[in-house]
C-alpha cells in the first residue's frame, strides 16, 4: 500500500496506543457502570499504570523518528491524501505531547488534584477566598503551558486551538457577538411572553421501568444498533466504545422522564457518530471524531434538532403514550412540545435550555480572555461573573457556589475548554441549513418517522469522513461558507417565536 | 524494608504484570458477560494484544538480571521468609517461560489453533480419524515441550509437575491406587442399591427469578461480599477477580435449580479463596492462590462439603422453602438430601456426581501415563477409553464424540492437567479431618445456620497464606501427613453409605 515501510510502522504504533486507549475506555466504563465498590482503590492503580503506558507510548522517541523518516523519504509525495492526513495528526499530537517538559506536566496534574480539593472545600462554604490562590496559581501554570506549547503565541489563542483545532480569539469574537447580539433580545422576549409553557405535562411520576422501555424505544428509533452497543445506569450520563461497540450510560429521575428520555438521544448521537465512522479507518487517526465539539454537535443534532422538533412529537407521541399507559394520556401535541422546549434563564449552566445555554458559555469566555490578557484579576473573577449574570439573564446570583465556583473547570486549569460547549449547536445550524436544501422533506419525514435520509445525510457528511478534516474545514467543505452562527440564531428564533406564539 | 534495591525492583516488574494480567482480566469478563456481540473482533484484538504485552514482560531480560544480583547479593540471607518465597517463585515462572523458545511456543499454540478446529468437526461426526494426525502431532510437541522444560525429566512427570507444583507419575500412582480401590467397590453397591434417590424432587420448573434470589441468599450465607464482587449470568459459570473485586457468574436451567445453585456455591468458593489471601501479599507473587487444584479445592469445599451436606439442609430447607414458594413445599429433608447427591455413573466428565468423577480422571490419568511411556499408541485410544469406561463405570460408549473426543484438553495439548482435576478433593478429605478435631461441632454448627468458625479455620489454614507454600507443602503443614487420597476415600464411604441407608 505504500512504499514507505517506516508509514507502516507508524500506523502499527499507532494502533497499539489507540488498543490502550480503547482498554482504558473498557476499565473506565467497568469502574463507572458495573465494578463493585471495594473495587476503587485496586481499580485506580490499573488506570493510572494504563495512563502512564500510554504516555510513555506517545512521547516514544520512535515516533518522532519515524515521522522524520517519512517526511524525509523520497516517495513522500507518493502517499495518499489520507496518509498524509495520518502523518499530519500524529505530528500534531507527537509535538504537542512532547513539548511540555515531563515535570511541568507532573506538576499541572498535582495542583489539579489540590485545586480541586480546595475548590470542593470552597464551593461547599461558597466562600471563593479558600479557592483565590489555587486558581491564582493554576492561571500562572496554564499561561506556562501555553509557553511550552507555542512561545511566539498569545497564551489565550493557544488554550483554544488546544481544545479546537483552529480556533482562536479572532474567530470566537465574531461568532459570539454574532450569538449575543440575536440571543439577547430573544431571550428577553420569550421569557415575558404571555403565552409561557405548562410544565406539569411532564414533570408526572414515571417509574424507572417506563423510562427504561422509552429509552430503548427512542434509540432504536435513531438506529442504535444494540448489538454494537449497550444502555445502562450511571450517576452522570457519558458515551464510550470505538466503533463495533459504543455504549451509552443515562441516569433517572422518576418526576422528570425528559432526563433520561433526551439523555438518551444525546448519548446516542455521540454513540451514532463513533458507529458510523468509515471502518476502512479503524485504528488510524482519522478514524476518529473531528473534534470534541463536532462530536458534542452530533449528541446534540439527535437530542435537540429531532427530539425536541415538534415535527418529531408529531409522529411519536402516540408511540410515547402506548408505552407510558396511563400517565400522559392527556396529553396535546402542541403543549408538550412547548414544554419540552421551555425557556428559562437558570443560575446553573447545566441546567441551562439550549438557547440560554450560550450565554452561560459567552460568560466564561468573555471572563477567561480578560483574565488572560491581564485585563481581569483573580479577585475580580466574582463580581465580574455576577454582573454578567444580571445583564445577559437578569440573574441574580446570591453567592460564589452558584456563580464562579459552580464548575470544577477551572480547578483542573480548563481554560480556554467551555467556548468549545457552545460549537456544536452553531455547527449543526449551518449544517442544518444545507439538509434543508438537500432534503426539503426532512421534517416531514419525521411527522411519519421516518429517520433513514436524514441518518443517511449525517453519516455521508460528518460522520463517516472521521478525522479527514478538521472541524473549521469540515464546515466550509459542507456548507460551502465559513464558520458562523448567524444559522443558529436564525433557526432558535424560528423555533421559538413559533413555539411561544410570537 | 530491604537492604537489597533489585528486590524492591522486582517486586516493582510484578505488581506491573499483575496490574496487567488483572485489566485481561476485565477485558475478559467484560467479553464474556456485558460485550455487545459485534464487538468480538475489537476485543480479540485487544486481548492479543495484551498477552503479548504480558508475555514480553514475563520474559524481561531485566528479570533475569534483577533475580541473579539479588542471589549474588551479600544481604540475600538477610531476606524474609516471604521475601525469599517471592524470589523463588519469581525464579520458577521466569525459567519456566524464559526456556520455551519464542518459535516452538508459537508453532504449538498454532498447531493448538488447528487442531481445535478438527477436533470440533471429529466430534461433531464422531469420527476419530479426522482427529487423529492432530493428535499424534500435538503429542510430540508435547514431548519437545516437556524436553525444553526438563532436557532430564520423564516427560510426563514434565508436564504433571507443570500443572501442578511438585506432582510427578509415582505421587499421581499411589493415590489414585487408594482412591481406585476404595471407590470401585463403593460405587457398585450404591448403583445397585434398592434404595435409589427420587430426581423429581429437584426436577421441577424453578423460575430465573427465583434462582437468582437463591444464589444471592446462599452466596451471602457463605459470606461472599457483594460489594467486593457481583454475580452476573454467562455461558459457562466462571470465577475471576483479584482481592476486593472478585466476580462470579453461573448459568441458569429453569428445569433444574441445582445447576445454578451448586455453580454460586463452586463459584463463591472460587472467589471467597482470592479475596481472603492476606491483604499484605497484594500485588507479590506470596499474593495468589497456592495451586489451582488446590482452587478447585476450595470451591469443591463450599459446593460438596458445605452445599450437599445433608446437616446444611438441615438448616437450610426452611429457607430455601421461603425462598422457592411453592415449588418445593412438599419436600422432606432426607429424600431431598439423597436426590442432590445421586451416584450414576455418567458416559460425560462433566455431568459427574462427585464420586464417580474421580473414575473419568483417573481413566486419563492411565490414558496419558501410557501414552507418554509409549506404552499406547495413538489408534489404541479410542478403544484403550472405552474398555476402562466399562471395566470402571460399567457404561458402554456407543461412538468416539461421547468417548476419546468428549473433552477440547487434548486439542490443545493439555496432557497432565486432567489429573489435577481431582486433587482439590483429596486436598479436602484431607483437611476436613484436622477441621474435625479443631471444630468437633461443625456439623451441629451447620445445622443451626453458623458458618464462621468453619470460614476462620479454612481463611486461617488455607486461604490467608496464599502461595506462601507449594500444595504437597500446605497439605503436610496442616495436617501433619504427606498427601493421601484414603481420607477422601473415608469420607464419601461414609456419607454416601449413610445417604443410601446401607
Amino acid at each position: 500500500m505504500t512504499k514507505i515501510p517506516q508509514y507502516t510502522k507508524l500506523l502499527e504504533l499507532y494502533k497499539e496506543i489507540t488498543l490502550l486507549n480503547n482498554i482504558n475506555g473498557v476499565l473506565y466504563w467497568d469502574f463507572e457502570v458495573m465494578m463493585p465498590k471495594k473495587g476503587t482503590e485496586q481499580r485506580s492503580e490499573e488506570l493510572a499504570y494504563m495512563s502512564g503506558l500510554i504516555h510513555e507510548r506517545n512521547i516514544s522517541p520512535q515516533i518522532g523518528k519515524l515521522l522524520k523518516k517519512i517526511q524525509e523519504h523520497k516517495s513522500f509525495d507518493d502517499l495518499s491524501f489520507q496518509q498524509k492526513r495520518n502523518v499530519e495528526l500524529i505530528m500534531r499530537d507527537y509535538e504537542k505531547a512532547t513539548k511540555i517538559p515531563v515535570a511541568f506536566a507532573k506538576e499541572l496534574a498535582k495542583h489539579g488534584a489540590i485545586s480541586t480539593e480546595h475548590w470542593k472545600t470552597a464551593k461547599a462554604k461558597a466562600d471563593f477566598s479558600i479557592f483565590r490562590d489555587d486558581l491564582a496559581k493554576m492561571i500562572e501554570l496554564k499561561k506556562q503551558e501555553a509557553a511550552y506549547l507555542n512561545p511566539d503565541g498569545d497564551p489565550y489563542d493557544v488554550l483554544l486551538d488546544d481544545y479546537e483545532y483552529g480556533f482562536n480569539k479572532k474567530i470566537y469574537d465574531k461568532i459570539f457577538a454574532e450569538a449575543k447580539s440575536g440571543l439577547t433580545p430573544l431571550i428577553q422576549s420569550l421569557v415575558t411572553a404571555t403565552n409561557q409553557p405548562d410544565d406539569s405535562l411532564i414533570l408526572r411520576k414515571c417509574p424507572v421501568r417506563v423510562q427504561t422501555a422509552l429509552a430503548h424505544d427512542v434509540a432504536a428509533f435513531v438506529h442504535y444498533d444494540l448489538n454494537a452497543g449497550r444502555i445502562d445506569t450511571a450517576v452522570h450520563p457519558f458515551t464510550t466504545g470505538y466503533f463495533d461497540d459504543v455504549r451509552i450510560t443515562i441516569a433517572f429521575d422518576e418526576n422528570d422522564f425528559t432526563n433520561s428520555f433526551f439523555a438518551t438521544m444525546h448519548e446516542v448521537g455521540h454513540a451514532l457518530y463513533e458507529q458510523n465512522i468509515a471502518p476502512e479507518f479503524k485504528y488510524q487517526p482519522i478514524g476518529k471524531a473531528t473534534s470534541s465539539a463536532m462530536h458534542e454537535g452530533q449528541a446534540r443534532f439527535i437530542e435537540n434538532i429531532i427530539g425536541r422538533n415538534p415535527a418529531f412529537w408529531e409522529f411519536y407521541l402516540e408511540k410515547f403514550k402506548k408505552i407510558t399507559g396511563k400517565i400522559f394520556k392527556d396529553v396535546q401535541l402542541e403543549p408538550f412540545a412547548h414544554a419540552i422546549n421551555k425557556v428559562v434563564p437558570s443560575k446553573i449552566r447545566i441546567h441551562a435550555d439550549p438557547l440560554t445555554y450560550s450565554m452561560h458559555i459567552i460568560l466564561r469566555y468573555e471572563l477567561e480572555k480578560a483574565l488572560f490578557a491581564d485585563k481581569l484579576t483573580v479577585d475580580e473573577l466574582p463580581s465580574f461573573w455576577n454582573e454578567k449574570m444580571e445583564e445577559y439573564l437578569g440573574i441574580e446570583i446570591e453567592n460564589d457556589a452558584e456563580g464562579i465556583l459552580q464548575d470544577t473547570h477551572y480547578a483542573w486549569g480548563l481554560f480556554g475548554y467551555f467556548p468549545t460547549y457552545a460549537l456544536g449547536s452553531y455547527y449543526n445550524a449551518q449544517f442544518l441549513k444545507v439538509l434543508k436544501k438537500d432534503l426539503p422533506t426532512w421534517e416531514d419525514q419525521l411527522r411519519e418517522g421516518k429517520i433513514q435520509a436524514i441518518l443517511d445525510w449525517l453519516n455521508k457528511n460528518i460522520r463517516r469522513v472521521g478525522k479527514l478534516y478538521d472541524p473549521l474545514d469540515l464546515v466550509k467543505r459542507v456548507t460551502g461558507e465559513d464558520f458562523t452562527a448567524k444559522y443558529f440564531v436564525e433557526e432558535v428564533k424560528n423555533k421559538y417565536t413559533k413555539l411561544y406564539g410570537l
